[in-house]
C-alpha cells in the first residue's frame, strides 16, 4: 500500500483491516457496540467484506439486501441475492430481502422507463429507490444506524463530481456519518478510508464469495470516468486520492460554518404517504413516482 | 468552440474575443479607461494576445517584461525578451524591462540553486521573485493596476489543485481581481474566462509573433499534468472547466463569509527593507532569499 508506506502479509492485512475499521468508527462516532447495525448488502465486495468485517469485531449486525430487478446477461439481481444469502447462512446472520417489484410493482429498468429521471440511464431512479427503501427497512425494523460498504473510491468520485459542480450543498452534507433527522435514520460509511483496492483484497483473503461482475448499467457512467481519472492522478502521486478526502473532511469545518447543526440548510416536510422528509410540503419524489407509474 | 456552441470566421472571432474581454473588465470591475493598466508581459502567446486586445480596445497600457536568465538549448530569456520588444515598438507601446541578474545579482536557476525552495525545481522561486518583482515595478512607476495574461486553462489548474489538497485560503483568494492591500497593487486577470485553445488562436489570427517554447523547466511540472487530465475531462464533457471555473466563483460567495473583506485572513506586516506585505514581522521571503544569497 504504496499511500501508507506499508506492506503485509495475508495475517496481518486482515488484521490491519479489521482493526482501522474499529478506528475509524470511533474516529467518527459512527456507532457502539449496544447499537442494532443494519448493513445494507448488494452482494458486491464491499458490502459482504464490512458485514465480515463488523461481525467479527463483534457489532450486533443484520443485512438488507434489495432486489432491484436487474438482468442483463448475466441475472444480475438474481445472482448477487443468491451471494448475500449465501454470506448470512454461512454466517448464521440474519438478510432482510426487500423486493422492489413485489413491493412497488416494477423493477427498476420498469421505472426507469416510465420517468423522465431514467431518460438516458437507470442510476438515477436507481439511487432515489434504494435510499427510499433503506432507510425504510432501518426503520421499520427498529435498527439504530444504517451502514454502507462505500469505500474512498466511491467517496471521492462523489466529492470529484460534487467539486466539479460546486454543489455546495452536496459538499457540505457528504461526510463519514450522517445524523439522524425527522424520518431518516443515521447512516454511516465505516470504509470510507480504504482504497478499493483494500477492499477487494480483504474479500478475497477472507475467502468470500462475492458478487464480481459491475452491475450492467454502470457501464460509461460519470463515476467510472471519475474513477479512472482519479486512477491516473493516483499513479501520479501516490496518496492523492486520501488526502483529497481526508483534507476535505478537514477543510469542511472551516469554510461550512456551523456544520454540525445545519448538515441540511434546507427546510425539510414529511412525505403524507411515507413519512420521510422532503424539501417540499406534499408528496416526496419516491412516492410521486410509484403512485403516478 | 464547442463549450459556446459557436463557430466564428477569422474576422468575427477577433471581434468575439475583443468584446468578451471587455465584458469581463466590467463584469468583474477590473479597471477603467481612466486606470494606468500595467501588462506583465512573457512574450508567450497569452500576455501578448492580452495587450493587444486592451490596446484595441483603447486602455492605457504599458508593459513590463522580467528577465529570468533562463536559457537552456533555446536561449529562453533572450528570445522570449526579443518578441515582447517587437511587440511594443511594432505597435508604439512603452515595455518597462527589468532584469533579475542585474538587479538581484543572480538569475532564476541560480537562485534555485542555492535556495531550498529550489531544490528540486526552480519554479517555486521563479514565481516568488516574479510577484515581488511585477509588484516593485507597478508601484514604483505608478500604474493603477497590474494585468496578467492567465487564461482558463491556467486558473483552472490552480483551481484543481487548491482542491485537491483543500488549501482553504488559496481557495479564498483566487479571483479574477485581487483588490489593493497595503504594498500591494491590484492584480487582474481580464482573459480568465478563454480556454487556452482560444487565446492561441488569437494570437495567430492577429499575425502576433510569439514566443512558442515552454519555458525548459515547465517539463513535468504539476500544472502540466494538471492540465492533461483536466483536457480529457473536458474531451469528455465538454464545458466541464469553464462550468467549473465559474461555478467555484459563484460558490465562494456561499461558503466563504465575508469575502469582500476578508480575502486575507491572517495579518500582514510590511518588510522593512522593500515595504511588501508579509505575514510575519520581519523581512519578506524575497529579501531574505536575495539578501542572504
Amino acid at each position: 500500500m504504496r499511500q501508507h508506506k506499508l506492506a503485509l502479509c495475508k495475517y496481518h492485512f486482515l488484521e490491519w483491516v479489521c482493526d482501522q475499521t474499529e478506528r475509524n468508527i470511533n474516529k467518527y462516532k459512527l456507532f457502539t457496540k449496544n447499537d442494532r447495525v443494519l448493513v445494507a448488502v448488494s452482494g458486491g465486495k464491499d458490502s459482504l467484506a464490512l458485514w465480515d468485517v463488523l461481525n467479527k469485531l463483534g457489532y450486533l449486525t443484520a443485512g438488507v439486501y434489495i432486489n432491484l430487478g436487474i438482468l442483463g446477461n448475466d441475472l444480475y439481481s438474481v445472482k448477487s441475492q443468491t451471494l448475500a444469502e449465501k454470506f448470512a447462512s454461512d454466517h448464521n446472520l440474519v438478510l432482510h430481502i426487500s423486493n422492489i417489484k413485489s413491493e412497488y410493482g416494477k423493477t427498476i429498468p420498469e421505472f426507469s422507463e416510465t420517468n423522465k429521471r431514467g431518460k438516458s440511464k437507470p442510476c438515477s431512479v436507481c439511487g432515489l429507490i434504494k435510499r427510499h427503501t433503506m432507510n425504510d427497512n432501518a426503520s421499520k425494523l427498529g435498527y439504530d444506524v444504517l451502514v454502507t460498504g462505500h469505500n474512498l473510491d466511491d467517496e471521492v468520485s462523489v466529492l470529484f463530481n460534487n467539486v466539479l459542480g460546486w454543489q455546495v450543498d452536496f459538499l457540505r452534507r457528504q461526510a463519514p456519518f450522517i445524523p439522524a433527522k425527522e424520518g431518516l435514520i443515521p447512516k454511516a460509511k465505516p470504509f470510507c478510508r480504504f482504497y478499493e483496492r483494500e477492499t477487494a483484497a480483504y474479500a478475497i483473503l477472507a475467502n468470500i464469495e462475492y458478487m464480481e461482475d459491475e452491475c450492467p448499467f454502470s457501464v460509461g457512467s460519470t463515476t467510472i470516468e471519475n474513477k479512472e481519472l482519479l486512477n491516473q492522478l493516483e499513479h501520479q502521486r501516490a496518496g492523492t486520492k486520501l488526502a483529497f478526502y481526508l483534507k476535505f473532511l478537514k477543510a469542511k469545518k472551516d469554510i461550512f460554518t456551523d456544520l454540525e447543526n445545519d448538515m441540511y440548510t434546507e427546510e425539510l416536510f414529511p412525505c403524507p404517504i411515507c413519512g420521510q422528509p422532503t424539501p417540499k410540503p406534499g408528496y416526496c419524489t419516491f412516492c410521486r413516482m410509484v403512485t403516478r407509474s
